[in-house]
């Protein structure tokens, strides 16, 4: 691995004190960072170098998956250091570079840099091109700009930011964090799907019936109405983690040199466009109304703490998608999310075909589960004798899944200081999601319905009926 | 059900002691035989009835799957009878049909009459022919005979006992037990296979590389060296139970009316016969030698009590079968048993195509394993990206099983005395298998090498070299 400067925009926010301290801090005790290297955090607050990594080994006490000796900490520790940069402030961005080319200097490390912007998505654009302007990105090795969403709030803030970005960053040297895609059963989506020989000459319409891809929260909006309702599910998760995963599930191969890039990209050009006079037959958006979760009264939305009593946000979204490709041709894709559900849990459920006339009435249809939060693991759910009473058909499943497994910013950190940019979203995807998304927000500006559902349920019964006009059920 | 009598010839034996009894009685706790019924023990020691129900209690009590209140097993007791007959004393069956009628008339049960010949194989034809005779073949409603294992010890034998048995019980009569049918994974097969709609796709020479069916067990020969030493693996497993799990792992879907019967005497037929010159380049015979288990040493073969120093009886028999039919055609079925081995285990593995050049070196095959015995289940084998190290593609796999199951007997009585003939072997199956075996058991006779493995190992290595040859490995 390339000896590389470590520099991190926001190094006092919340993020980087549960996140990405604790995942640098794992990658370290599992020598997966560079042999030369060090981390300058950058922050408005008055830290010294010295009281920084004091607060810093605070918060990987608390928060790091892994535990090691104090020494190794201490050691971690060390490569930290800490400036005061105010991010409008061209001054401060000269006495950056003076800062990291003394310590590439020290240390001996070749001119990479990997900045890491963990701040407000206002703040992008200023800092990307006072990293230009400032001669911070001109570097005799390379540099690599992780940038945090949201990506944009429409196609056309996206298409804007994007824009600017690239005037200081070429798009191979951005790595966009879409979280989703570091966590373990994400990554495993393809070599799930690509090397196993049963499964590939299942995965299609002939004998897919439908797929459904779900993220269920319980917690409500909590301390985030500020950012929340201005986004939305549809923004928070749709657009970017949701459609992801979708990609992922849906795309083809890659073969002949093509990559997984590019075949998310071909299957996202497939889906056929929901236009605006379409989007109310598609999409279900719905917001949470008060209700019961584990035996306590919960309240509503409108009742929450910074949510004004009219916000017409929605904090669930069901919609159906479907790909008009030789693979996936009559086949819904349905999609869903939501806050305060009955059940915690991201997976993604292939529902084969059912045996038509075969007279085997109690069979249930075939389903693959890959569970991917918060239990990790995949099963089939297949048919089968009642050991107890052979008359009966039942439907019995199984899971696997494993403890302990790196958290996705390990997985994703890890990945950008290697250069490889597999599980990060390139401008493409997120453009044709937003391009997907955009006439869904325009009918939400319309005042199209937003429906209701009691907190702790499985959602409103408006998505049970997208799916029973296909004759299909969510698999809760 | 159908009001009957139960007449049971070795009633004393230590099959209806431990099996057939205890069965009866769990089919009575769950409410599973007939209103009006009553059960008559047969053999040649001196109980009466009142002694004889003791002595059932006792067994019942040792041996049942479940328990009860007494008052429900004094229940049960009072409705067997027993008898002493002598089974080529005339005169004892004409005392056993007057014993009959009167406990028909008492009971108000119609002439239904099930006989269940739990004797040594000699035996099977006088009784049948007495049976006949004596005018108790001769009912007013159905007659049934339900025959235990060996039927034949070879092709000759086989015929001639089915010749005899025929003069006196029609072929639909005849319930042949083959109790690995009733095993609950091995009547599960079909459904497995069948109600689901994943499998069946995938269930051909497309997808298939080779299937092994193995039964292992652990212990010798035990207190069996008589019958053992005369009968060999190759009659005591191979020419029933294996190739009853061959043929139902490899048949065809019953469709337009016709039955599993007619399916699996389908492929039977389909199986290219192994001719005298090619078995010993098909069939591996071997017997245990001396070796550990569970870290004690244990004697050979030659050393058990009742076995003849140069005995040349196989303990251990590994064959490969092809199908000649469009499904199969190329595709290896590896089978074989032994005794003495380092696992007990009964189970089908099939495995499945690896992917050709698709750079996924670390992939194993993907295998779907059907375990029988001890543990039931199902499980499939797939490739999934290590959660601990992305690089690294790993193998894992599931499995459920049920506690407490009924066990095969009180399956296949059931099935008998409702007239259910589907798991049990039918003539045309039998004689087939003994066709397919008889040329092994000729070769044997002509000293085909006797291989040697050593006792607690997974046999011996000659029966590896038979999968190399097409660069499989047995599934251990």
């Amino acid at each position: 691995m390339d000896s590389m400067s470590f520099v991190l925009f926001g190094a006092t926010g919340d993020l980087a004190k549960r996140k990405i301290f604790p995942a640098l801090f794992n990658l370290y005790i599992e020598n997966k960072l560079p042999e030369a290297y060090f981390i300058i955090g950058l922050g408005r607050k008055d830290f010294t170098s010295e009281s920084f990594r004091e607060y810093v080994k605070e918060n990987i006490l608390e928060f790091s998956r892994q535990t090691s000796k104090e020494e190794n900490l201490n050691r971690f520790l060390q490569l930290i250091h800490y400036s005061v940069l105010n991010v409008d402030n061209k001054e401060d961005y000269q006495k950056l570079l003076k800062t990291v080319e003394k310590l590439e200097v020290e240390k001996n490390i070749e001119q990479n840099r990997m900045f890491y912007l963990s701040v407000a998505p206002n703040f992008f654009d200023v800092i990307a091109s006072n990293i230009k302007e400032s001669g911070l990105g001109s570097t005799k090795g390379w540099k690599r700009l992780i940038i945090e969403k949201p990506f944009g709030r429409d196609l056309k803030t996206a298409r804007e930011l994007n824009e600017k970005l690239s005037k200081s960053f070429a798009e191979e040297e951005v790595f966009r964090i879409d979280h989703y895609l570091g966590k373990g059963m994400v990554q495993n989506l393809d070599t799930l799907r690509f090397s196993n020989s049963i499964l590939e000459p299942l995965w299609n319409k002939n004998h897919v019936d439908n797929i459904q891809i779900t993220a269920a929260e319980t917690v409500g909006v909590e301390e985030r109405a500020g950012y929340y309702d201005h986004s939305g599910a549809i923004r928070d998760m749709i657009q970017n983690h949701m459609m992801q995963m979708f990609m992922l599930v849906a795309m083809d191969k890659p073969a002949n040199g093509s990559t997984i890039h590019d075949e998310k990209k071909k299957v996202l050009e497939s889906v056929r466009r929901i236009a605006e006079n379409e989007v109310s037959n598609n999409v279900i958006r719905a917001q949470y109304s008060s209700g019961h979760m584990n035996g306590k009264e919960v309240q509503g939305y409108l009742n929450e703490p910074g949510i004004t009593s009219d916000s017409k946000t929605d904090t669930y979204i069901a919609l159906r998608l479907l790909v008009d490709n030789e693979r996936w041709s009559g086949v819904p894709f349905y999609i869903r999310t939501g806050k305060r559900l009955k059940e915690k849990t991201t997976k993604i459920v292939v529902q084969f075909k059912s045996l038509s006339g075969s007279g085997e009435k109690e069979a249930q249809p075939n389903l693959l589960i890959i569970e991917i939060n918060p239990t990790e693991g995949v099963k089939f759910q297949f048919n089968s004798k009642s050991q107890l009473d052979s008359s009966v058909v039942e439907t019995t499943s199984n899971m696997e899944s494993v403890k302990n497994v790196p958290e996705a910013y390990e997985r994703l950190i890890y990945d950008a200081l290697t250069g490889n940019n597999t599980y990060f979203s390139k401008w493409d995807e997120v453009e044709h999601s937003w391009k997907l998304v955009q006439p869904m927000l325009d009918m939400f500006q319309e005042d199209m319905p937003l429906c209701k559902y009691a907190s702790g349920t499985f959602g409103p019964k408006e998505a049970d009926q997208l799916l029973q006009e296909h004759n299909f059920k969510w698999w809760n």
